[in-house]
């Protein structure tokens, strides 16, 4: 069993325009904890007192998980650690030169002396000591080596040899992580930067040579190009190397969203595990191939880590989605209406457009001839805008034949738009507009403005388009049709 | 010398949700080719008519790489490749039985002889054939080879070991690959997914084992969770293994940008060498450190890929690090400055937003007293506007002291405001809206809006840039920024 220390909440909110609130550290640090990590990393105690408080909070929760926080080599910061009443400490010293002369202008000398002083300082208090080595990957891997010794000398509980600015080779973590194992009974620990793209294969390399637990973040979220993803290190040593973790792949998504949602640092479509595309499929082939049979063009199954397949439309679709996504949708086609759809479809691809949940269902209804009056119309909307005014929006909305009228303010006018659009919508129950998109908007300012919003209601999402010269009544636009499509389904 | 092959115009196009028009991909193939990868995977003929006029435009526009198109097992697939005037094809047979069973429900033998015959089809049409194994890394190794040994037999050029779905690990790699490359003696590439995260590592473990050609997409793009990222298989190939390849990393940085613009998939901010964070410093240690010596925390130097440092500010800089900051700028500031300076970069990050270098050398201005006054300033704006009412805005300016009042109507409110600074701009003679350009929006309608203006005056021409939560406001900023540059300096 491979322990993993969780540091979203340490090196993850170091992410520059990160800032999380204490309640939300404790909101997250309990996810960490369902999700089953072994030692949570809060945080560093002499940050702030905000900072102080989430640690405090996490500390007192009763969590399964280790509570650790990040000291540097001085005793007040141990000080402020132990004042939170955390488990352990994630001690971290300058090894390389480049580190203890630049940075600390000090001398190797004095990086031993201060290392022993601030850890039998910290064990006199009670906590566990991890000694990381910081740089360690550009360091003298003697004189890490001697650090690590004179630590364990004075009480040093763990260790961790960092890779700080990730220059790291594989090759390197074999040697020097190999040499570290052999040497030193206790837990030797590996933290790696995914600045070259290696943070994962570093880190499974290093539990291949002997590392008995390794730092991780949710997301790879960390300074720079972040840290090595707990998913993508918990999912490739599962399947890969057959590695076991304590934590539960199930609750990987949710975990993941959690921390999306909070840091406020979105990912990448393209994101492995957990990014929206990782189980979606649009082309043809591979739609084909994923309903035939999904282990084709999946390496693992959606649901292993708490989340579904999504087929979705383009240019690279063929009949075997359509006729999938058709069927979802309780319509029936011949094989002369699929043909028609599927080249209405690529029509869109072609000029360039992402086509919506609600350019398909256009599409059905012109291809098989069905159409469904919209619920929700447009009667009035009124915008008033300007430097020195208030934006101010009102609007009139037809909804099932019935006048609702509603009002809104907002950071300009789109948004003050959409406030009150989203208020009127409420006589519909719960519907949140998960996603904004504006097409980039080039030619002049009576261009086509291309808004796209994904609205969800009852766990159902749906995407739809507006177009117009003007940017609120293309978002209002987008708006009524997403809300349309939602709600004809039921 | 390892080859490129950039297939970000097939796997990338692939991504769910992404669609080119025929141009876009003409202006990325343009920008690959002047970045300096070998090969160009165009994209795949058959798919529709508009992917076809694209591979057509890039494969008549003489470029330097050689231009492919991606093609199945099927002569219509090369009929379509040479109707485009492509160099090669990237032909890409099944060889893992799931997929040769499932998938295109055949055996082994009719796949052999598929293949034979569709290479056979190519040469006789002159083309340069790839011969790629798709899921080889699920496939029998000596299947694969009878596969690759028949092609060759009847001309392919080259051969293509494919992880279809990312579940190869660099243990594989070394094993597999090495054994084809010591068999043939053609080139053979690889194609590595990301989905468990080890796309980059294998991709140069591929390198390692003698492979002289790798496949790569910008930013990662791809199916799932994408492909190898060139940018990052470059950087990384580079700094730790010293490899070589034909592509100059200066240009990385604008690639990643028009890639990810053209195609709307936007990047994490903690995307290895592209991402918003990969060279960003918060204050604090880091920045100092930084400061220092910028390889304390940088394993490589942000110009080196085209990019620039930039130090994120926040609601805990103290004066220390600002005025760090301040002296790599060149500016000196008195103890009260500096007190000014901090509090208005608190208050942004009270915010909750990001502070950036332009917006500290605002503050600086502004504090400091080092700027030009404007000649031309805004006083008042109004603007109405909705759907039964045609957009009308209101603006007072102030320029050269002097109160100017017009006013304007339009397609939408912005076209009305920009109408109405127009007209007034009139008072400084012909000044006209070269282009107007709103970068893409995602993530709110209450998300920073950047809009840029190009002002063009007696054949000067300037650019400006408005940012803004409010689309309108930021517009005219913009026009305001842009007419005051034109003016100031004559």
């Amino acid at each position: 069993m491979v322990k993993l220390l969780d540091t979203t909440l340490r090196d993850g909110e170091q992410t520059p325009g990160v800032s999380l609130t204490p309640d939300e550290k404790l909101w997250i640090a309990k996810k960490l904890d369902e999700l089953g990590v072994d030692i949570i990393e809060a945080g560093s105690a002499v940050t702030s007192e905000g900072e102080k408080e989430g640690i405090r909070k996490i500390a007192g929760e009763g969590l399964d998980a280790e509570i650790c926080s990040y000291t540097r080599v001085m005793k007040k910061d141990i000080d402020e650690a132990v004042d939170c009443g955390v488990d352990s400490i994630h001690l971290v010293v300058p090894v390389s030169d480049l580190h203890i002369q630049k940075k600390l202008e000090k001398n190797r000398s004095e990086i031993i002396n201060m290392t022993s002083d601030v850890v039998q300082y910290a064990k006199d208090h009670g906590l566990t000591v991890e000694l990381s080595g910081e740089d360690a990957s550009r360091a003298d891997i003697s004189f890490i080596e001697k650090v690590f010794k004179n630590g364990i000398d004075v009480g040093a509980d763990r260790l961790c040899y960092c890779d700080t600015v990730g220059v790291l080779t594989p090759e390197q973590v074999r040697n020097d992580l190999t040499q570290l194992v052999n040497k030193f009974d206790v837990t030797v620990g590996l933290h790696c930067h995914d600045d070259l793209g290696f943070a994962v294969a570093n880190t499974i390399e290093g539990i291949k040579a002997g590392c008995n637990e390794v730092h991780v973040t949710i997301n790879g979220l960390g300074e720079r190009a972040g840290n090595a993803a707990l998913e993508e290190v918990v999912m490739s040593g599962h399947k890969l190397y057959d590695m076991d973790f304590n934590v539960n792949p199930k609750l990987l998504y949710e975990t993941s969203r959690l921390v999306s949602r909070l840091s406020g640092v979105a990912l990448s479509d393209n994101k492995a595990i957990v990014g929206d595309n990782a189980f979606t499929h649009e082309s043809g082939i591979h739609a084909h191939g994923v309903l035939s049979d999904s282990s084709t063009y999946e390496p693992i199954s959606p649901s292993e880590v708490g989340r579904q397949r999504r087929f979705i439309l383009g240019k690279h679709t063929g009949k075997a989605s359509v006729k999938a996504i058709l069927k979802e949708m309780g319509v029936e086609a011949d094989q002369e209406q699929l043909t028609q759809v599927v080249k209405r479809i690529k029509d869109i691809g072609d000029r360039g457009k992402k086509v919506t949940t609600a350019d398909l269902k256009t599409i059905i209804e012109t291809v098989l001839n069905v159409y469904d009056e919209p619920r929700v119309t447009l009667e009035e909307l009124t915008v008033v805008s300007g430097n020195k005014v208030t934006p101010t929006a009102s609007i009139e909305l037809l909804i099932d034949g019935k006048e609702v009228i509603q009002s809104g303010t907002g950071t300009g006018p789109v948004d003050a738009s959409i406030e009150a659009v989203g208020k009127a919508f409420s006589e519909l129950g719960e519907i949140h507009l998960e996603d904004y998109k504006v097409e980039s908007i080039t030619g002049g300012t009576d261009a086509l403005v291309e808004v796209i919003v994904k609205l969800k209601k009852d766990g159902k999402i749906v995407s739809a388009r507006g177009a117009r010269t003007d940017i609120i009544m293309a978002s209002v636009e987008a708006m009524l049709e997403g809300v349309n499509r939602l709600i004809t389904e039921e």
